[in-house]
């Protein structure tokens, strides 16, 4: 614990903790207005001058590229390649979807007007891209050869909504719907999977440290038009589930209703199977509601753009800012993403609590008095520990705790939501276990009245595992586990 | 020239040019129908179901996300940050931005309904983001210390296309749009000619091999709202000229309609000077019609996401894939992305063919008769030149030849542009040398009624130069060059 080098340098006098008021709304007195403030004064994201849109402000918008980046990559491993559809579907597109998908109805943005003049047919706003990536696949695909057809596309897309709640639910939203057409079920149900594990719980649990269940959706819970739906279902520090994203076989429903069909290697006309996938800004939220705590956010370093930031406490003679320059490009050597924070002409006190707020992994404190012993303080922003290191070290010490952080948080994630999920029996006891929590219970115990009785209480069954956690290859099995809770 | 290598594995028995009647239509026999059918044959792109908006298919989409990076990488070097603002504006930005700002009214498409309901104020989608940017910039800024506030923002945009054409108009298109606040108007200025230079000039020219024309627009050609409007613009091989990105001084124009304003050092209220910069899938077309020949694409090695394809010639006996996966795992050693195509079901010569067809930089040939004499051929996309090369060597000569390439497609496209670029003096002697190419003339000579004359033609003043091609600082001094040319 560097106390000479706080005390030689005042940092710990102007401690943010010390000295400061709570600029949050503490989370135990209302969550939800600490998530707005959080996303206020880190300067996250603001609602936009239409209803239920939304302003992803610069700091916020470098975390979604970062994911956006990562997840990316995941997805094209598993042989994907991107395209682009259009913004603009044909409303006819829609109503012939309708027409074979049962229970599909996103309130519609639709353009009647467009080049000064009323539009013969309306135009709808994608709310997904289904029905146009439908309508190419079925032009694309001729032969077994051609398959499987794996895409995706990164697109804004939207739904009208009337209780928006920027990140989790907007208007309009940022995501990548992939969708993909495959000879047979098992190979369609194979890739809806490996989707699911190789993409989006491999990016939630490495890279955001998110802990995730995986399962399957029961019947009531399914996207419209699917025969199989699987999930990654993540508990927020309110005990709350968030569904951070989701893979569907859609059976033979889609191609169905496109005509994608292919000959097979026989000569043979067959229908495909087709799948999609999506996880969209909303994990921006799930970021913030999982680490975050009563002083702001908290970045896990392989999510974060700034994963350590250089404080220079103040410089009076000059001298520590270009000590600070050069310790950020000897992290940047270490592989250490470090940026400097030289504005001396705010208090010290007051940027190290802006960075607290803005969750940044690891704030290095370089002072006047430190820097002349060959010191600098290194803080911690997970568990708020201060290490006064030798500056040579500091490179090499920061890039081998940027793993220790990483680790820290999902194993504290993990734990927290580990405590806060209960074995129960009855509905009654899942119902009290979900006032703060998950409860696990015998899906024998729910099916049928259950979940009319959850549903009384705004409880849903977030999904059913095997009991070992895993994704069950069925929903008929009462020996399952439903995962049940409150959710966003 | 490798004839033992091709003729043993029967390569050239099968070469695309001697085996195939042309699939494209000659560029000097229709080049708007080589251009389309450059777009279907190496599976570009289509028309979307709604009038005037595309579909960018795989090949196409992963050229575009390699200029998306590179143009981003060179963004954010000058200090840019990116951020997100919706898809929708309210009606009543369009009109405030109407009064004070002349002259801008792109066709817009309009949403009149969402989830059901008539919408009491319509929105429109967004054509541009000026006036919503501007809007959320009056907030953010309050003191000089606020300034540069650096925007940039990954988008699509509506303007609702009559005449559209894949890539150069349409009525949905990808873009960035760079939107940025100043404390002076120099500062401004030196900014909208930073992103000029270092980031669209350094583009074209470094990466996507485009010799590019840098200029001051006259008063006509202008952003509307802008004082100053400079370009980058590129012959096209039809002799046409093509805009390729553009950045724009907006003076205070819009910082007067959206209240963007700041407190000077000394308390002062003072209005800021705004710069908007935009680049978009347009450049998908301009790399098409720069490089692209009667055979198909040409993609310079750095914009290209794949440099080489090793074609397996044929495998009987299952050695000859093997080798060239090794061969692709030492080439991404040497920093060459390649790729491994073994589908020997399909004769070799159908699928060369292909890849020319698609414009990767080099093809290796990998056959079993060569192997065995541990040889390969590599052909030259660029000027179709064919070398044998020891396998040993390849990964090496390979790398090398990647930079090579790069400059040969750099010098051969800007030495057909400076062959086709002629200087004048007459109006007449301009529309003679635009019917190819574009012509250099005195400004004093065009200014006024030369260019009605021009425009009778369709021909129009691309640029302002100075005499040596630089950016001039005025467009008053009638000795300034006028580039003058028609243009897409």
């Amino acid at each position: 614990m560097g106390n000479d080098g706080e005390g030689a340098d005042g940092a710990d006098v102007a401690s943010p903790v010390m000295a400061k008021a709570p600029i949050l709304t503490p989370q135990a007195e209302d969550f939800p207005r600490w998530y707005q403030d959080v996303l206020n004064k880190a300067e996250l994201a603001e609602n936009g001058p239409v209803r239920g849109t939304m302003v992803i402000r610069p700091y916020a918008y470098a975390l979604w590229e970062r994911m956006v980046r990562e997840l990316d990559d995941r997805i094209k491993a598993t042989g994907a390649e991107n395209a682009y559809f259009p913004l603009f579907i044909p409303e006819s597109y829609l109503k012939r979807e309708a027409e074979h998908v049962e229970g599909f109805s996103p309130e519609l943005a639709v353009v009647t007007v467009a080049g000064g003049k009323e539009l013969e047919e309306p135009i709808v706003v994608r709310p997904t891209s289904e029905t146009v990536i439908g309508e190419y696949l079925a032009k694309w695909v001729q032969s077994y050869r051609d398959l499987p057809l794996l895409l995706n596309q990164w697109a804004n897309v939207v739904r009208w909504e009337l209780r928006p709640r920027i990140f989790l639910r907007t208007s309009e939203f940022l995501w990548q719907e992939g969708h993909t057409a495959h000879a047979t079920r098992e190979d369609a149900a194979a890739y809806a999977e490996l989707i699911l594990r190789d993409a989006y719980a491999a990016l939630m649990v490495d890279v955001l440290a998110i802990p995730t269940y995986i399962g399957r959706k029961i019947v009531e819970e399914r996207f419209a038009g699917a025969i199989n739906t699987i999930t990654c279902e993540a508990m927020m520090r309110d005990g709350k589930a968030l569904q951070m994203g989701t893979s569907h076989e859609l059976g033979q429903n889609f191609a169905r209703a496109f005509d994608i069909d292919y000959s097979d290697a026989d000569g043979n006309q067959q229908l495909c199977w087709t799948t999609s996938w999506g996880a969209s800004t909303r994990m921006m939220g799930g970021l913030i509601m999982t680490h975050g705590d009563d002083r702001g956010l908290r970045i896990p370093p392989r999510a974060a753009e700034i994963q350590a930031v250089i404080v220079v406490v103040r410089d009076e003679d000059g001298s520590v800012t270009p000590a600070a320059r050069q310790l950020q490009a000897d992290l940047a050597a270490a592989g250490v993403r470090a940026r400097v924070d030289d504005k001396v002409s705010v208090g010290f006190g007051r940027r190290a609590t802006d960075w607290e707020l803005k969750g940044v992994p690891v704030r290095i404190e370089v002072g006047p008095r430190d820097l002349a012993e060959g010191k600098v303080i290194v803080a911690r922003r997970d568990n708020g520990e201060k290490e006064t290191m030798l500056l040579a070290q500091t490179p090499a010490r920061v890039g081998s705790l940027m793993e220790e952080i990483q680790s820290a948080m999902l194993a504290a994630a993990t734990a927290d939501r580990d405590a806060r999920t209960i074995d129960v029996d009855t509905i009654e006891d899942a119902i009290e276990a979900s006032a703060d929590g998950f409860a696990r219970i015998r899906w024998g115990a729910v099916e049928g009245a259950g979940i009319g009785r959850l549903a009384q209480e705004a409880i849903s069954v977030r999904c059913l595992q095997t009991t070992d956690g895993d994704i069950p290859d069925n929903d008929s099995d009462p020996d399952l586990i439903a995962l049940v809770g409150r959710s966003y």
